[in-house]
């Protein structure tokens, strides 16, 4: 799908680093907390998921300033077994809390040879695929998912009432010299953002992303407002799509269900009652979300060097397929975002103009000092 | 999509059973693997998964008989932590060597709340939701995973050589008086026997299952013979067909390079170098088939009657959705397979003719006598 080229302002890596920690530490957070979301968040930014990093530090500066997130959580273990916990996020940063959750999952992986770590009242933790990549210099698998509300909720199969968010996953597996094998993406067709920029744009999107209210495949945006939805991966029933409802499904189980965090159903039930109870707000706000970390120590199945050589040479097999017209390469898994991140670190980082001007707004509203231009 | 009823013999489940138990008795096996190896088939005639049921038993009969199954293998752990553990299925039965590993799983979770076994050496195990289910009555979460090579191979996206199997994830989650939740399903848009089934039929499928030879979708199933493949979920890239892939590898991975099993990969490159090496045979044979599965405990994150009341809550407000035209009812994922097994075990089983002459010749090969028609 061709796309227009937005006005974009390249910035440097580094000063923007710099700059969302300083505006995190503005909002109360002390210098490991403060640096180590900013880390979350830039590497969306730098490895090219443009939706998840810095475009929403406004909210997260909110958040903070509101009290909707606090800035000193107590993340806390609520039950554990040796490789098993619940944790309480406190109403923190979902970056906070998610990196004491993970590092909680991989302490137990390092003791047992896998911890899985559930987790509730935490908030959006930006891109899945940070946590999971946290497991890699541990050589472990490391694994992650989150239940949000952005794109307003995907019905079950066959089904019009919005039940489901975006729901990610992500996988991150370690390698020998390749790029990390990482899988990261919503269990919708595609991400809420994607939709935006077409709307904005006036484009159409590709058949399969959405349906309308009568349950058919649509190509105008116009059509999801007007009681339409976005699909799930595999999109109707008859292409599968059943299989991305089973998968949305999982999700909240895992973030959900089996930490007590609120879930996409719930806020369904909640929106038809027309009230809120405590502690099941909508999805998507700060409130009671849910995330699932695991990691599995490679040894614990195969010696590492081994199984890194073999997972070298599978995407390079993989890479070497014949190709189908109109497709100059193949691409294993975390390749791209790889040479972004190459390619951004070395040659600055391009916001769009709405997000550089956000950036702004904030630098003046928490007078902390933005010069990030290239 | 709408199919012509074929001609079905209706069987009765128990008859159909002790006949498959008398089969691999007659092979070698011993009782209990016989009778376990039995219900892990009949499970998938029972709950309507066709394809993977008795329709097969003639060729795990001819690799019993043949010795590319070995009767009495020797399962063993190849290496171990507390809650990890890769095994080998010394080339058995893969039901048999399936329900051994899913064991260690489910004993490794009693002891530390989690266990995830990647099995080689095995061959194809049937349905995998089977030992997903095998957690239900521990109240654990089960998961199963296999590499498997029917259907041909999907290429990765943007290419055009045949890397992946099927390659089938199942997930089962108790619930507290719902019928279990249970997600099995393949990580191509269909299963290859639905595609078979519209050869012999001479039907078109549903735009989004293969492509053509150009990367086209194609309604044509002779488009895949003539160069075309099956598509993995999500269809082609613009429709989220890279997710479809990137769970296709996870499974290779999980299963075989975590294993050291045979991968799709592997067999693209043999293939292509017209070889075949040592401990690398092609996918779907019985020869280094992988698996993998998991267990976590309930009771590790949760207590499990607060779980399961918050399951069988999930799962009523899903079913309860405003429903598309032309819906009668909103599945949960499951249910179908429960109300198929509770019809099937009391008005019996129909198989379609081939199916049930299968059945007649096996019978008459092994002089095991065949009367299970109601």
């Amino acid at each position: 799908m061709a796309v227009e080229a937005e006005e974009m302002v390249l910035v440097d890596a580094g000063r923007l680093e710099q700059f969302v920690v300083d505006c995190f530490r503005f909002c109360g957070l002390d210098e490991k907390d403060a640096r180590e979301a900013m880390e979350v968040l830039i590497k969306a930014d730098i490895t090219g998921v443009d939706s998840h990093g810095v475009p929403r530090l406004r909210n997260y500066v909110q958040r903070l300033r509101t009290g909707t997130a606090k800035a000193h959580p107590d993340v806390h273990i609520v039950h554990e077994l040796a490789s098993t916990a619940v944790v309480d996020g406190d109403e923190g940063l979902g970056m906070v809390v998610g990196r004491r959750a993970m590092e909680i999952a991989i302490g137990k992986a390092e003791r047992t040879g896998a911890g899985f770590v559930s987790v509730r009242n935490s908030s959006h933790f930006g891109i899945a695929g940070f946590y999971a990549r946290m497991a890699l210099e541990h050589d472990m698998i490391g694994i992650s998912s989150t239940n949000v509300g952005a794109g307003g909720g995907t019905p079950p199969t066959g089904g019009r009432t919005g039940m489901f968010g975006t729901n990610p996953i992500a996988v991150a597996v370690p390698t020998k010299t390749d790029p990390p094998w990482v899988m990261d993406f919503a269990t919708s067709v595609v991400a809420a953002g994607k939709l935006q920029i077409a709307a904005r744009r006036g484009h159409d999107v590709p058949l399969g992303w959405i349906m309308d209210r009568e349950g058919n495949l649509t190509t105008k945006v116009a059509d999801r407002g007007g009681g339409g939805y976005i699909l799930p991966i595999g999109g109707l029933r008859e292409t599968g799509g059943h299989k991305g409802y089973g998968l949305m499904t999982l999700v909240d189980i895992l973030t959900g269900v089996l930490s007590g965090a609120s879930i996409g159903a719930n806020m369904a039930k909640l929106s038809a009652a027309g009230s809120q109870a405590e502690g099941a707000r909508p999805i998507g706000m700060a409130g009671n979300t849910g995330h699932f970390f695991g990691a599995m120590r490679i040894d614990g199945f195969r010696p590492v060097d081994e199984f890194k050589e073999a997972m070298d040479e599978m995407c390079r097999v993989i890479r070497s397929s014949e190709r189908l017209p109109g497709w100059d390469r193949i691409y294993t898994h975390g390749e791209i975002d790889w040479e972004t991140e190459i390619d951004r670190r070395a040659n600055g980082i391009p916001l769009d103009v709405p997000t550089y001007e956000s950036l702004q707004a904030i630098s003046i509203e928490l007078e902390v000092p933005l010069n990030i231009k290239i």
